[in-house]
Formats: structure tokens, C-alpha cells, sequence
């Protein structure tokens, strides 16, 4: 296992804002999220954009694809995507047409550094032994595990359910990206997931003590995975 | 009961499609929606740009909010959407942040003609007696209930199961709208749904025999609903 990453999410309403923060922490972090908020707020821009600033680094288009999946994800790679999330509860054959077009893209595209890929975001109803079992059926190697930024407002916090999903899902073979209000302290929760992919924060990484907390994050990450 | 109304989706990559789209279809139709895959396009100005164009249509912004919802609903009701799509699968924080932001909106703007509303979209798993209940507690008057775009693409017709939960939602009080490969031939397939609020189509009512579908669609809608 390699060590988790560090992504920033970004969530702001305007594209002029989500350069600044990017440009701000592209020397602390791996990979650069285009948000659902922003993607909503700005469209594929906002990603053509985040890819042109920032060639070295992952580039995540967050839309929770739900439907419609062989064009929304043919549009994000082809903005400049490298992964792309797609919502747990779409139907399979939305999961399977964006896997198709992610490997269609990286069979034309050889060179590809960063292959493209799907991510599972978990959302609705769902269990390992059905739902899990099928999207390592179809080949697809990440997914991301999060409190709802809405059940987070709403004082939800990280159960040892949760830490008991991730567990199951990494024993699964899935890589993890871990997000919803991770700050430094809490990063030992989750150190017994070996498949830890990433860890994503937004606005903790923004601003005066961004720096600092990303540092934090990684000294916290440098502690549990070797 | 009223007659259900009818739906354009707009779901072209590009704004000047859907405008043309829209201006081509828009004495047929009651709804003009902003379709996910042009909104993840284009951003809220293909929102409000439809909202300009079309003042006396009801605008849907689809989005199948999935989180983040107090947000994306402000965004979309001030970029001028009158009801937005949220995901089945969205935690029910989510749900209940949309709801709040259109019963502000509501409540500052006494003048509206069209009330801001949300709209469940069914996706994921999900069952009545829990999860559609939920949504109707929460005060939820409208759901979506679809075959996925992608399920359409790989086949899958309109099944008695379909009908039958289209039923069981309609009995909890919900307005139905429909949608997923809707022709005029089978609109009499949802004679039993007595809620349903809209049939939405995209492709079919765009180009040179929308007119025509639209007019066949109607004629079936007053066929069955009175």
C-alpha cells in the first residue's frame, strides 16, 4: 500500500475562486477536485481550466454522475479529467458506460501518465455484499467513503460503523478516498483501512492555515501508513 | 387531478443547442429543464439564460442534488429554476436543506405565480414504505420516477413493477412526474398513475416531428386523465 494522497476539494461558486484556492495549495496536494458545486456553478470549464493550471497534478471532476453516464463522462475526461465520480445509486449500466468510456480512453491513450478512472461515491442504500461486490465486478478500483457535507452541518460525526464500512470495503480490494470534514486529529480513526487512496478537504486547505494543516495531515498520514 | 403537463429535457452539450432547442419546442410544452448533462456543461447560465428566454414556462433545474443542497439549491432558484431535482439517494440532511431554501424563497417572495419546489428523483434502492414515506414527512409534494437513460439505452422496458410502485407513490399524495424513452404510444401504460404531474421527453420533441409527438402525446394525456 502506498501512502494516502492528499486532494483538495473545490467547492466554491466561481471559477475566479476555485483558481486562487487551487493555485494556492497545488504545493500541498496530489490531487485537485472540481467540486459538484463548482462543476454546477461554471460547467466543464471549470475543468479545462483546473487541468490547464495544474498539468502535474490528479484531476478529480466530482458530479456524482447519476445518469446519462457514456456522455457526462466522455465531456469530464475530455475536459481534462482524470477520474470522475459516479454516484453509488446510479443504475449499473450508468456505472458501466462510464467504466466503458474510461477504458476506451485509456486504450486510445497509451501515454496516459494518470489512467482515467471511476469513482464509486457512496450515497442511498447500499451494502458490501451486494452493491460493493458489484462495482469490483465490474473492474472498477476506487470509491469514496464521506459523511454528507449536509449530515456533517447537521453534527453527524465519523461512527465506528463507518470505520467498520471502509474496512469491509478495503478488505474488498477497493481503494478509499476518505472525506467529510477530515481535519488532522481525526486521521488515526482511520488507520486500520489499509486501501486508504486519499484523504480530501476543502476549505481546511484554503487560507491562511492551509499550509499548516495539510502538513499536519501528512505527518498524521506519515504516522499509520507506511 | 389536473392533465399532466408536458417536459422538454434539454440535454445538449452546449447552450446554443438548447436554446434553440427550447425556442423550437416551446409552444408545446409546459416545462423547459435544464438537463444534468447541460447544466455539468454550461454551469447556472444555461439556467438563467433559459429563464430569460422563457419568463411564463416553469423551469426545472436537474441535478439530482446528491449533496451539498443548501448551496446548489440557492444557486439554482436564484439563477432562476423553479423546481430542482434531488436524488433519491441524497442523505436525508440534503433533502431537508433543498426543502428549506425553497420554503424561504417561498416565504420572501409572496408574488410568485410558481412556488419553488424540490423533486425526489428516484434512483438507487429505495422502498415506499420507508424511504418515499420519508420524503412525504419531510413535505415533499413532487417525485421523479424514471427508467435511467442508460437502463433505456441497454434496453430495459416499462414493467407492471414500474406501474405498480408509480401507484403506491401516487397513493402517498406524491405528483409523479415521468420519464425515460416516453412516446405517445405509451402513455396509456400510466392511465392508473392519477398523480402523475408530467411526462418528460427530450430528443422526441425536438426537430422536425416534435411538434407532432408533442400534439400525439397530448392526445393520449386527454385521453386518460380527465
Amino acid at each position: 500500500m502506498s501512502k494516502p494522497l492528499l486532494q483538495i476539494a473545490l467547492d466554491s461558486l466561481s471559477l475566479e475562486k476555485a483558481v486562487a484556492d487551487a493555485k494556492q495549495a497545488e504545493d500541498v496536494v496530489d490531487i485537485i477536485e472540481c467540486g459538484t458545486i463548482l462543476a454546477c456553478a461554471e460547467g466543464m470549464k471549470a475543468v479545462s481550466t483546473l487541468r490547464a493550471l495544474h498539468p502535474n497534478h490528479i484531476i478529480v471532476c466530482d458530479l456524482k454522475t447519476t445518469d446519462g453516464g457514456a456522455i457526462l463522462a466522455k465531456m469530464a475526461f475530455e475536459a481534462g479529467a482524470d477520474w470522475l465520480t459516479v454516484s453509488a445509486a446510479a443504475h449499473p449500466a450508468t456505472k458501466a458506460a462510464c467504466k466503458k468510456v474510461a477504458d476506451e480512453f485509456n486504450a486510445a491513450h497509451p501515454e496516459l501518465k494518470v489512467k482515467k478512472e471511476i469513482q464509486i461515491e457512496i450515497y442511498g442504500n447500499w451494502t458490501v455484499e451486494k452493491d460493493a461486490q458489484e462495482w469490483v465486478d465490474l473492474g472498477v478500483k476506487q470509491a469514496i467513503y464521506h459523511r454528507s457535507r449536509d449530515a456533517e452541518l447537521a453534527g453527524k460525526g465519523w461512527t465506528a460503523e463507518d470505520i467498520e464500512l471502509m474496512k469491509q470495503l478495503s478488505a474488498k480490494g477497493l481503494e478509499l478516498s476518505i472525506t467529510g470534514g477530515i481535519v488532522p486529529e481525526e486521521i488515526h480513526l482511520f488507520k486500520e483501512v489499509k486501501n486508504a487512496k486519499a484523504f480530501i478537504a476543502g476549505r481546511a486547505l484554503v487560507g491562511e492555515k492551509g499550509k499548516a494543516t495539510a502538513e499536519a495531515i501528512r505527518a498524521e498520514i506519515d504516522k499509520y501508513w507506511a
